[in-house]
C-alpha cells in the first residue's frame, strides 16, 4: 500500500522510516526540503508540494496521514480538502483537540473523505518497540490504513478503533492525563527518597528493585530508573515543566462533565508552578522523564 | 538453610509455600493450629509455641520471619527477644512504620539480634511472579537470608539492601504511596472514558492498547485490563476503598521535611472521603484494583 506522510519532525521522520522499512511506499512532504530529502534518502518518494503529493497517487484516493503539530492541522486540513480525491483518506495522528477531530470528521463526510483520528503513544521509542496507537473516526479509513497500523505498533505495541470522529484523540487525551499523574507520583515518592531521613539511598537501585515485581512497575519507572542511575542528583537540570494541551482540555471536559480529578488537577497545577519557578528535585524528575520519552528539551530556555 | 515464619496468613502461608517448594527447611507458627497444620501439610515444620520455635533451632542462632499485622509487631518482637540465642536474625517483613523499625533495630543491637525489616511488594500475585523486597536493617542479618530473598524473588522480582533498620519500611511506604497516586491517576481517566462523550467506548480495549508501547503501560493498568474486562460497569462494587497506613505515614514524614506531595495527598483524600461516602466509578475502580493485587475485600461492610 502507499501513503503519504506530511509532517517529518521527530515522530513523522520516525514513522516514515519504519514504514519504509516494512515495505509500505511512503510518500513524505514537510516545509523543509532538507528534511524531505532526508526521507528520501530513507528510502521515501519526496514530494515537492501538496499537489505533488496528490499526484503521487495517479489520481486514486490519496491516504494522508498529518504529523503535526495541534496549531497547524485546521489549516493543514482545509488545504488537503480542497486537493483530495474522493475516498481519500485524511489521518490527524498529532494530538488534537478531539472536540476539533468530531468537528472535523463531520465536516468531511459530504466531502467523501474518510476523516481517521489517531492517537499515538510510545515517544521516540515506539519507533523500535512498536506504538500504542487509539483509533477513531471513519470506519472505511481504519480499514484502509489496517496495514499500517499493524506495522508502526510492531513489535510489542497495539492498536484499536474506538468509535466515531474524535474518539481516537480523546482517548489519547485521556492517555496524558493519567501520564501526567502517573508521572508526579513517581515524582513525589523519589523526592521524598531523596530528602528523606536515609541520605545514602541508592534512587536508581530502588527503582531497580520497584520495577522487578512490585505493584508500581511500569514503563515510566523503568525510565526514572535510566534518569537516576545517570544524573542521581539531577545535576543541571532546571525542573520547568511544559504542558502540552491534552490534560487541560481533559480537566475542561471533567468539569463540563462534573466528574472529579483531584489527581489530574494537583499533576497539572505543579508544572503550571514550574513554570512560574516553584522547582523541586520532583518537577526535575518530571522534565527528565518528559524528555526521556518524547525528547523534549530539559530547559527549554 | 532453615527459617521460621512467623503468621500465616494470605502473605505469610505463601512464603512458606514457595520456600518449601525451593528445598528450604521452613519452620510454621501462628497463632491457629488449624493454619500450622496447613502448613505442614505442604511440607514445613509446624512448631506449637514460640519456645518450640526456637527448639527446632536446636541452641543454634535463628532465623525468624514475622509476617504479621503491623500493630502486633511491638509485642511479638519483645516475646522473641526474651527467647532468640545471640546471634539470631529477626526480620519484620510486615508494613511496619519505619520510625517503629529504627527503633527496633536500635533497641535489638545490644542484644546482639540482627533485625532486617523488609518491605514486600508483590501482593498475591507475588508468590507466582516473584516479590519486589526492599531490605533495611542489620547487614549481618541480610547476608543470612539472602538464599530467602534469592528464592522469593524468583522468577522475575527482585530484592536489595538499601540501609540501616528502617530504610526497608521507609522504601516500602514510598512504594504504596506512589502507588496510591498511580491508582487514582489510572482511575480518574477511566472514570472519564466510561462517562465522557463517547458512551460506547470499550474500556478494556483501550486498557489493552494502553498496555501495549503506551507511555503509561504499567503492572496497575494491567489489572484494570482484567478487572474492566470482567466487570465493565463494575456492577456491585460499593467503592469504599481502605487505606493502610503507609500512605498516611509518608505524608506525616513529607510534612516534617517541608516536602509537598499533593498528588499524594489528593489520592489519599479520596480514599478517605470514600469511607464517608462519596464513591463514584474512580473509587469503585479503586477497591476493585486493590482486590486484584491484594486479595482485600471489595465491600468491606
Amino acid at each position: 500500500m502507499k501513503i503519504a506522510i506530511i509532517g517529518l519532525g521527530k515522530m513523522g521522520f520516525q514513522i516514515v522510516e519504519k514504514l519504509v522499512a516494512g515495505g509500505i511506499e511512503v510518500v513524505a512532504y514537510d516545509q523543509s526540503n532538507l528534511t524531505i530529502d532526508a526521507a528520501a534518502a530513507k528510502g521515501a518518494i519526496g514530494a515537492s508540494s501538496r499537489e505533488d503529493v496528490v499526484a503521487k497517487f495517479s489520481g486514486e484516493p490519496a491516504v494522508i496521514w498529518l504529523m503535526i503539530p495541534a496549531q497547524f492541522v485546521e489549516s493543514e486540513i482545509s488545504a488537503w480538502e480542497l486537493l483530495l480525491p474522493k475516498g481519500s483518506t485524511l489521518i490527524d495522528g498529532g494530538n488534537s483537540d478531539y472536540r476539533e477531530s468530531q468537528k472535523r470528521a463531520e465536516q468531511l463526510i459530504p466531502k467523501n473523505i474518510n476523516f481517521v483520528d489517531v492517537g499515538t503513544s510510545g515517544g521516540i521509542l515506539g519507533a523500535a518497540n512498536g506504538f500504542s496507537l487509539m483509533v477513531g473516526g471513519s470506519n472505511e479509513g481504519y480499514e484502509n490504513i489496517k496495514p499500517v497500523l499493524e506495522l508502526l505498533s510492531k513489535p510489542s505495541g497495539s492498536y484499536n478503533y474506538f468509535g466515531p470522529g474524535g474518539t481516537g484523540h480523546f482517548v489519547k487525551m485521556v492517555h496524558n492525563a493519567i501520564e501526567y499523574g502517573v508521572m508526579e507520583s513517581l515524582a513525589e515518592g523519589y523526592h521524598l527518597l531523596k530528602e528523606g531521613p536515609y541520605k545514602e539511598l541508592n534512587l536508581a537501585k530502588v527503582a531497580e528493585v520497584w520495577q522487578h515485581g512490585s505493584i508500581i512497575e511500569s514503563s515510566l519507572n523503568g525510565l526514572a530508573q535510566q534518569a537516576l542511575a545517570e544524573n542521581p542528583n539531577l545535576d543541571g537540570v532546571e525542573g520547568v515543566v511544559s504542558e502540552s494541551g491534552e490534560t487541560r482540555w481533559t480537566l475542561e471536559s471533567a468539569k463540563e462533565l462534573n466528574i472529579e480529578m483531584p489527581v489530574t488537577q494537583a499533576a497539572f497545577d505543579v508544572r503550571i508552578q514550574s513554570q512560574n519557578g516553584k522547582v523541586s528535585y520532583a518537577t526535575k524528575l518530571l522534565a527528565v522523564l518528559r524528555n526521556k520519552f518524547g525528547g523534549h528539551v530539559e530547559n527549554p530556555k
